[in-house]
């Protein structure tokens, strides 16, 4: 009997079994977010409304441009230069990263900074799962703040980690008038509440992805009480810390507050967004407790062995370089007037939104975008959804514009006791070059005679 | 109160407090063999006796030379040609990397390969964990055959997994002749023995690390027969594939034996064992059943999002490239002759070894060797540890020859049963160059007035 036979008679028994069952974490998953607006975006430029105009996409979080020169460079020269640069680095990072993140934080952390408060991961994302995979025993639980970012679930559920939100209450009425991350509040009763002898872990992302907040010293020092007071870990995620454009604000890091948070926070960061190299996947963990970031270590070189070589070293020849000049400055310079435009485009379309105060993403609400949500024609992925879904779908197909709906990054329990307007909030990033930004806005005034 | 006296006070505190408890898979975890042979190695180099000599480094299996130029060009052209290179790559992986995997293995497979059947994977290590992690619920259970690569016991644990072990046999008497891959056997009532209700997946890897074996389509018939019977899916681990020696046996894939098995199997290869280049952590899964690979698919989006981009593509272009010309074919001879002369020195030590018939691997048994393990002094870790650590750590401190224990790829059971004599078993890594492998081969001719 040959293969082809084999084949023919295999698929017959096949398509009577039963379907395969994976990780129950993987089974009949709804569409995440991503893939559903990665799908809008084809059905857009597929629609005729958009064959004779570009479709601007504000939508995911990337940059449309390269990174600075003197990274490119440093790479290649890493590659290049010396053979064990292209070899295995070190499972906790290349040790000429190490020696640059501890000269760069320094600046910020009480203590002085050694090789053992390091650890070098293949990007934030997998910091954040090292973290957790590191700490979390089963059912143990951890405390989310929401909106969040939609990878920390599974990256808490993987190792079979609870999750316990904590809301951050949106001003009282999102679609009037404007607002700032300091009208975003953590009711601190609530996050004690969530609190019992299982809570292992809080994460907290300042600033805040997507609503721009960059969390104040007050906020921080009652987080960090809390927490300690109850031994909790603090994971922070500030892979936008080189995004803040409130200057009276600077931007403060819980770690570097007070020792006793500095003893029980991870904190994590990444080159992609400072660098603008999303695709080279280089992050990195600072804590002060040596013996903390120990689990996440043991936990990384399981889950990747080791990060990629030759970027590692351009990443610290570039941070050495941007310690010195003003590459920092001017990028926060540059993308606060990529804000600017948008929301002085915002204000001629009176669409309220919150001022960012720090990374690069702005959410605006479309309460007053006349979308005939009841007769318009939605597919059915997108009609069981949310409205902020049906006003990204109408956004992308009518007007040829990307945007991310933010209920993905709300509980549904929340979604349905809101009344302050979050299902109308979309997230816009502004990760692109100013004359695209440029096109953005015209695109977006078009929205004129739409709005009420 | 200021921060010093601050922290005065919680360094006093902590001191009185309980010590962290993290995951407990990484607490009180025993040294592994990574760590103790660095230790090893660096207890060599500052011994007197290595003072005037180079210490020899046969021990973990990395590159001591750089990737073949084609593939840094491949990879400074990518970064520098379109700015997209350097941002995320889609997190099933890069097209272009895609399109060459398909092209490429599409002589090997019976179905024609398309994209469905592709997984782009942070290196083979972060590849055979979304295996995992995608399809094990907590407590299933993952056959492994022993001797095992150890990143995979930790990579079960993760989501909960439990491990059966299935011994492949050593040949009776290690220490007398030569033996081959064929020599070392599973016994199949063993195999199906250890399959339960709970048992999900097998873990193969050929060309096998440490021994050197290629299973032969024969073998492979037996494993693909009893896991279809009892729906049991495969991880077929086959990194070292570029790398076999036995023209007679060629490489048998077990995915391409036959449809039954196709459909049950995940097949994980590496970049960094073909090019050479350690440091990319380029890797990849296909599967025909591209259900099956959906799963792997969502635990890799979780856990690494996506994989770093230049490197893909410097990988695309020179699989391609590979494919054109002899590179494989070359480097197999280069191996090839690697091997021969260390054979040639065991031949004149009169030293027992397993004839690699893939990897870059080779294993000997060093019972001959007079160590005084009653009166040499060991340190502490080394003295609790079976015979082959102190052989390694004899080797290494007397001689500057570093090596690999292998009873750390076997069980405790196993261990204590043994009577062939895996604890004499050292593994030698041949990844240098020849001018290296001609120093390590003088550098154990020395060992001659020490073999009994």
């Amino acid at each position: 009997m040959n293969n082809h036979i084999k084949r023919q008679i295999h698929t017959t028994i096949k398509k009577m079994s039963k379907p395969i069952v994976g990780n129950k974490l993987f089974t009949n998953v709804p569409k995440d977010v991503w893939t559903l607006t990665g799908e809008i975006a084809g059905k857009a430029k597929a629609d005729p409304k958009n064959a004779n105009r570009e479709i601007i996409s504000l939508g995911q979080g990337f940059f449309s441009y390269a990174p600075p020169q003197f990274l490119i460079d440093a790479a290649n020269k890493a590659m290049s230069s010396n053979p064990l640069n292209n070899q295995y680095a070190p499972t906790r990072g290349d040790l000429q990263l190490i020696d640059s993140l501890k000269n760069y934080y320094n600046q910020f952390y009480q203590k002085n900074l050694t090789n053992e408060n390091i650890l070098v991961t293949t990007g934030a994302n997998e910091a954040i799962l090292a973290c957790l995979i590191g700490i979390l025993n089963p059912n143990e639980e951890v405390i989310v703040l929401e909106p969040f970012f939609d990878q920390y679930i599974s990256n808490i559920k993987i190792p079979q980690g609870k999750i316990k939100y904590v809301t951050i209450h949106p001003p009282k009425n999102l679609s009037e008038g404007k607002h700032t991350g300091n009208d975003w509040k953590i009711n601190y009763d609530e996050l004690e509440a969530a609190i019992n002898e299982k809570t292992k872990i809080l994460i907290i992302n300042t600033p805040h992805n997507p609503i721009g907040k960059v969390f104040t010293k007050e906020e921080l020092i009652k987080i960090g009480d809390i927490c300690y007071k109850h031994n909790v870990k603090i994971i922070s995620d500030e892979v936008y810390e080189q995004l803040y454009f409130d200057d009276s604000l600077k931007f403060p890091r819980i770690a570097t507050l007070d020792p006793k948070y500095a003893d029980i926070t991870l904190t994590v960061g990444s080159f992609g967004k400072a660098f603008c190299a999303t695709g080279y996947r280089v992050g990195y963990i600072i804590s002060e407790n040596a013996e903390l970031l120990k689990y996440a270590a043991s936990a990384h070189t399981r889950i990747c062995f080791s990060t990629p070589h030759p970027p590692q070293i351009a990443c610290a020849e570039s941070l050495n370089l941007a310690s010195k000049n003003s590459y920092f400055e001017d990028m926060r310079n540059e993308y606060d007037g990529k804000f600017q435009k948008l929301m002085k485009t915002f204000d001629a379309l009176n669409i309220s939104y919150t001022i960012p105060q720090g990374t690069y993403f702005i959410i605006a609400d479309f309460s007053k975008l006349k979308v005939p949500f009841d007769t318009y024609h939605f597919p059915e992925d997108i009609a069981s959804k949310p409205k902020d879904f049906k006003l990204c779908y109408w956004l992308a197909v009518e007007m040829g514009i990307i945007t991310i709906p933010t209920t993905e990054f709300f509980t549904e329990e929340t979604i349905s006791n809101d009344k302050t307007g979050i299902e109308y909030l979309l997230r816009f990033a502004v990760c692109k070059t100013d004359d695209y930004i440029d096109k953005a806005c015209e695109r977006l005034l078009e929205l004129k005679p739409y709005i009420s």
